[in-house]
């Protein structure tokens, strides 16, 4: 990072966040390392104002307008530009930072990081969509860029930490490590009864709900295939999915002289964005140091393809290409809602997912988008598609 | 490295050793990336012969001299030099090559790879004892005459592919795995008891007897634990043994931010090997790959120092620093020696070196060696003293 000297600049998008917070937290332990340039956040005008008051950035932006008045009030005197709307969480993306933590929930993080990577900016990535609706189009916009993708997710980090990049060629596999999700050992039957409070119970991390959902799906598993293949430009048949319980390992690196070099921490957040706000430097960060001796057994199966279908949805998006890991993600959202308001049952999420999948295939949005707004389309239309497949299920289901 | 095109010249410091057969076993499957520009083999006439009509070296040298005669006639015609003796050993490891595989056992390898040091080239290090006994002065001639010494063993070679040298100040603790050898799991009685028969079955590789006795004692390990300290310039106190039974896990890093990056691979000396020979690159291995989804479990435990004392006594000697890691060696030598010969029992072993160690202390021996003669002058009156301290031993086991 051509940082000049002086405390690295940070714009954190996402700021109120899980990620946002963890990633104030690790600023806030080394302010002679680090500085808040941007903070940008969606509508959480009282954490936003909070965490601005704190860390003083040059700005902090919220994306809904309507908030504009309450959000320059509240830091009237303090010296920090106070900024609200679309327009204004684009510019703050493209200021000049010495890295972006892309750390915005959801499809509306998508403009905001492509605005970071065509002002050249390195990412510290954790925004899934940027990858798993427009994944092509994303690396190839860094590449013309020139904005380094550093990856942030747990297990694409921990990839990175054994990905050597001149040595690309040399890898043989990649693998991503999964918790199971609740229903690990659960049978069939036990899933189709599964209820929302049984699907919600995440063995090791707290998270949002839908990313809950999927983990016990396993097509968030799926989705970070999809995102691991643009990261690292592994193609989808050599990129493993393990299940490992403990979720120490997050993710391995296997390469052509037999060497299988893995990536391990506590289920703490802190440590990969650690990783990302001081690489190509290593940082501090303070999380519970693992133990192996202590901690005893690692075990590992591999994933059960019969009772986690939407697993092998994602392959089969990601082979497809263009278009169809955009529909999968579209279809996931609206049959995690539906599951989430007990219209469909768990198992129903993958069906319609597949079915969403099929009729999309047919109906030609499995081509590449040319750009944003084509990657819209084909979400837009594949919601559609899912709402209109989802009453046949939901008939069964009642 | 700094090779120009066509292969790499490979200098092989004990061809005939398992470390050489597989080296010369990668490079026979590649011979438009490497090639044997110099073997070197101790008095194993035949073996030599047979791999120099293979690979058809620039020479091929033994360390013993009387040898000479018959190696050139059995050569003769094949257009390779043939050398012997402690010169010819010398300057065919001081010869230009683009790597040189130091893998002669024992104090013999010592002169040998240091004269590679001396003349700057880059050293793929099997031999313990150039790190054991004379650490300080073998990395300090390394850094002095740039040469570059790329770790072989395979848990030194984990750890390297873990340990990012322009962050090395970021790293808390290195971890050295043990297959926690044939006594693992058994009582002070049992080991008290225990015959050369017993001691000898290594559960994953077979090896030389010494080595394998000092697996069962834990002082292999105790030596590795010297050596990474050597290698990586981390203090004692930063590097801990973990027994993992598998050993699939060969050695980790542990950072500042909480990332543990750990090398695994199958028990398989190719694949260090082939890590050294095309490093910085990666190139192939024909080794098994590991599944961990078809392994399932890896386990972990903190060593006994109570039955396993001499893994202490390494510490100690590492904390003590001079000639004392020297003499630990030396001693050990002895009392394996004893030990095989059924003059001492198991634990015995620990109680000759730890004797061994006071005594040495006592009579100044843990002084820094100044050169290599010193080395051998505290080696040699290490031995003196534990003969002498042998009896003691030897008339309470029998």
């Amino acid at each position: 990072m051509p940082a000049a000297a002086g405390p690295r600049r940070i714009t954190l998008l996402g700021a109120t966040g899980s990620i946002g917070r963890s990633t104030l937290d690790l600023v806030g332990r080394e302010p002679e390392r680090f500085r808040i340039e941007s903070m940008v956040a969606g509508r959480d005008l009282a954490g936003l104002v909070a965490a601005a008051r704190s860390f003083r950035p040059a700005r902090a932006v919220l994306a809904d307008p309507s908030l504009h008045g309450a959000l320059k009030d509240a830091l009237a005197g303090t010296g920090i530009e106070a900024a609200a709307g679309p327009n204004a969480v684009l510019e703050a993306a493209a200021a000049p930072a010495d890295l972006v933590v892309a750390a915005i929930v959801g499809a509306a993080g998508l403009g905001p990081t492509l605005a970071a990577v065509h002002a050249g900016l390195p990412i510290a990535l954790a925004t899934k969509e940027c990858l798993v609706a427009a994944g092509r189009l994303f690396m190839a916009a860094a590449a013309r860029h020139k904005a380094r993708v550093l990856p942030l997710d747990s297990e694409h980090n921990a990839i990175f930490q054994g990905f050597e990049a001149g040595n690309a060629a040399a890898v043989e596999r990649i693998v991503l490590t999964a918790s199971g999700g609740p229903f690990r050992t659960a049978t069939v039957a036990e899933m189709a009864r599964a209820t929302p409070e049984q699907a919600l119970k995440h063995p090791n991390y707290a998270m949002g709900s839908r990313i809950t959902i999927d983990s016990a799906t396993l097509l968030n598993k799926g989705l970070e295939v999809i995102e691991a293949h643009h990261l690292f430009g592994i193609p989808g048949d050599r990129i493993d999915v393990l299940v490992h319980p403990q979720q120490l390992v997050h993710g391995m690196v296997a390469y052509g002289d037999g060497s299988l070099v893995a990536g391990l921490a506590a289920p703490d957040m802190r440590t990969p964005i650690a990783h990302c706000l001081n690489w190509p430097d290593r940082g501090r960060a303070p999380t519970r140091r693992l133990d192996l001796g202590e901690i005893g057994t690692l075990t590992f199966e591999k994933p059960d393809l019969v009772r986690f279908p939407a697993l092998g949805l994602a392959y089969r998006a990601l082979a497809a290409g263009g278009g169809a890991s955009a529909v999968l993600n579209a279809a996931d959202e609206i049959a995690v809602a539906a599951f989430l308001d007990r219209r469909i049952g768990f198992l129903d999420i993958a069906r319609l997912v597949e079915a969403t999948l099929d009729r999309a295939s047919a109906a030609g949005l499995f081509a590449e988008p040319a750009d944003l707004d084509a990657v819209a389309m084909v979400d837009a239309q594949a919601r559609r598609l899912a709402d209109e497949i989802l009453p046949h299920l939901a008939a069964k289901t009642g």
